[in-house]
């Protein structure tokens, strides 16, 4: 063990305040990595951390130790700025199946590494494995095959990957100290920093679906994310967008991709359109294909019209060993066996949706995990007929649920009914983007200035 | 385990600033004494205590919990108001040896368990243990029998004490969560009332050579112990007293007894004695045998005077296994080896002493601890021969060190000489006695108001 430091000395500096040296938070993370660190003088460290906070120094130094903990997988064989996107999660958030061929089909090469599902929100690998044979896990050398053959491959994390926020985060999980800006924006850079891009384009939901419900933690979360990029010179580019409804109308892992297959067909639903063009004309943006974001949603637009993200997402399937029939027909894939509707009790308009009770909801019916060791089932989930500021009839269908577990519908049916809020008033649209943070600094979004 | 409490929400409530009921509070300390919450939850928890604090009904409650850990001693059928006094811990505080046989010989019952001294302040433990055969170590039936016999006992920590203080104190050692003012005064209060007492006087040290380094300090910590002793029903006074040099002349363990015997014989320093007195004379008063703290002072005064206290104290070192002849003949005690003196290069008044480093130093020497487990040399340590506000020539002699490591003089000189500062202006005299706190608060002191 090097003497140079001591860990309560470190901890000591945390608790009192004071700024942290890269070499002691190096040495905290790479002691821990190897044994060398218990447990409970970790979780003393990240609670003073969580209250007292890490800047921007300290949380790239937070990152590059979880990221040195593991493989840094090297893609300077595939030609190109590699570019990826990451979203903080929220319900119905499909995006990156749709973002990833567009931008792919474009010849920006896209190395996603993917989480799965917990609590309220959904996971993008749990959506792949809805298409019957969908393979996410792999070794590196086939993940940079895949890359290299598609500029596109669509992988679930490996135990190679910054294996020191795994315990971290796992330690996290039972010290109260998952909530804390710099170790979530440390654990998200850790993993994204890994897979060997050059740009990172970033949706950080804000709202009841989200898990920043405010608008100013999430910039605080989207300038920390930002930073850490910053100082590994990665061009990062971040958008705090509303959750306060599910993202288009389908939540589920199966019902997803349908909507997404929907939209790469050029009839995906208007909110996902906006932030999907949005994200993956940053992508094209960064990526070198296009002189303005504005440019780069034109080129995005494109590779829907002509049909090119839809061949790209057919040839990624097919390589993944997906069954690429369900996807030129989505309506040969089996329906969950029970469905029940919500129906209004009420005439008026729509005015709110509590995003996070829906996704509680869906996760009743079998669509997420309350747990890790949780399964989901691909059929389950919740198809929205009306979103905020639709009118609505008494006695009209507001949604219907899918299970195969009939006894969940009580409890998911109760959650959706109080989830919904109908008014006199048709309310004021909100705008889906709110900020747009960059090397620049966060400011209010408006796409001129993007 | 029960199911109730869910330990991340305790965590998550102290995390986020709110209050833990005391069941919330038991819970955690029961379930952590029962193997049940590992040491990483716990050490999160106590990092939270100590940033966001505890309110009174907090420490109370953990004080209650870890008290409860272990045995409470029943002292019900001995006779009288059983009174005890704890000091914080200075350097040169030898006040215990001398109060405790004034306040018994009043026929005040006074059971006494101390501590070993750590770091810069010395223990009443090791100064007992200095005298030869001296027992300090005892089971709760010659605890009784002792007390009964003498109306005192002078006794070590057993592990039915408050063992689950003992076993959050190791982990704030490692965790760098000890200087909290709540968990302080939990740990001190669990191992007070775990005695048997009905009152206790409490000497709450502020300055370099005491824990809290500034006066508001104390008082906080005297206000939080005063609310715990006040939560449990005990009448307890806590003085802030001023530790910015060191008491009387002597410091190192059997030099200290000596300073007592001569103190006991009517002829202890000023400091020691002004002290001495307030404290004994508040332990009479708290035991019924005094209108006043005035009264009991004069008391305390008197059992000097007719001899009961040295005879008190020559019983109490006979019945716990001590050579009453070096009580009575001091001069017969074999000295250290090696004697240094620390002299003036300059003439003027002795300004300022750092007490935390005359500490270290007699520590440097073999009187104290650096590691629980070092051994103390009874022979070693200091004798002051100045004192802040004394004039001093060039050349003479300001302190005399004692030890038996030779190698040791070096640096220990070289903490004593920068420990001093001379100047040319005779320092204003300093007010021995700052504050009083008792249950009607905390004020400034004034023995009249006492």
């Amino acid at each position: 063990m090097d003497s140079k430091y001591n860990i309560v000395s470190i901890i000591r500096k945390k608790r009192d305040g004071q700024t942290l040296e890269k070499e002691e938070i190096q040495h905290l993370i790479n002691q821990y990595t190897a044994d060398e660190i218990p447990d409970y003088q970790l979780s003393a460290f990240l609670m003073a951390a969580f209250l007292n906070g890490l800047n921007d120094e300290e949380s790239a130094a937070l990152t590059e130790a979880m990221l040195n903990s593991g493989t840094i997988v090297d893609l300077s064989e595939i030609t190109g700025k590699k570019v990826d996107k990451h979203s903080t999660g929220g319900v119905g958030d499909k995006l990156s199946l749709i973002l990833a061929p567009i931008v792919a089909s474009a010849g920006i090469p896209v190395p996603m590494i993917s989480g799965r599902g917990l609590g309220h929100t959904g996971g993008t690998l749990d959506k792949l494995e809805s298409i019957p044979g969908f393979q996410v896990d792999m070794d590196l050398a086939r993940y940079k095959e895949i890359i290299g053959k598609h500029d596109l491959v669509l992988a679930g994390q490996t135990a190679e990957i910054a294996p020191a926020d795994k315990r971290l985060y796992a330690l996290r999980d039972v010290t109260a100290t998952v909530e804390s800006i710099p170790l979530i924006a440390g654990s998200i850079m850790s993993k994204k920093l890994a897979e060997g891009i050059d740009a990172l384009v970033l949706d950080v939901k804000a709202g009841s679906g989200a898990f920043m419900k405010t608008t100013e933690d999430a910039i605080k979360l989207g300038e920390a994310l930002v930073g850490i990029g910053t100082q590994f010179e990665k061009e990062t580019i971040a958008y705090v967008t509303n959750m306060n409804q599910p993202l288009g109308y389908k939540i589920g892992n199966w019902l997803e991709v349908e909507e997404c297959i929907d939209a790469m067909h050029g009839n995906g639903p208007d909110d996902i359109m906006e932030i999907t063009h949005l994200l993956s004309g940053t992508m094209i943006y960064l990526g070198g294909k296009a002189d303005t974001v504005k440019e780069g949603i034109e080129i995005s637009k494109r590779q829907i019209e002509n049909g090119e993200a839809f061949q790209k997402w057919l040839d990624i399937v097919e390589e993944q060993g997906g069954d690429t029939e369900v996807i030129k027909s989505p309506e040969k894939y089996p329906k969950a066996e029970y469905e029940f509707e919500i129906k209004s009790n009420d005439e008026g308009y729509l005015t709110a949706m509590d995003s996070f009770e829906i996704g509680m909801a869906s996760v009743e019916l079998g669509a997420g995990r309350r747990k890790k060791e949780d399964e989901v089932d691909p059929q389950a989930g919740i198809i929205l007929h009306k979103k905020i500021g639709d009118k609505i009839d008494n006695g009209e269908t507001i949604m219907t649920g899918y299970t195969n577990k009939p006894q969940t519908i009580e409890a998911a049916s109760a959650k959706l009914y109080a989830a919904v809020t109908i008014a006199g008033t048709k309310p004021e649209p909100v705008h889906l983007v709110s900020h747009i943070i960059d090397q620049k600094g966060s400011r209010s979004f408006d796409l001129d200035s993007a």
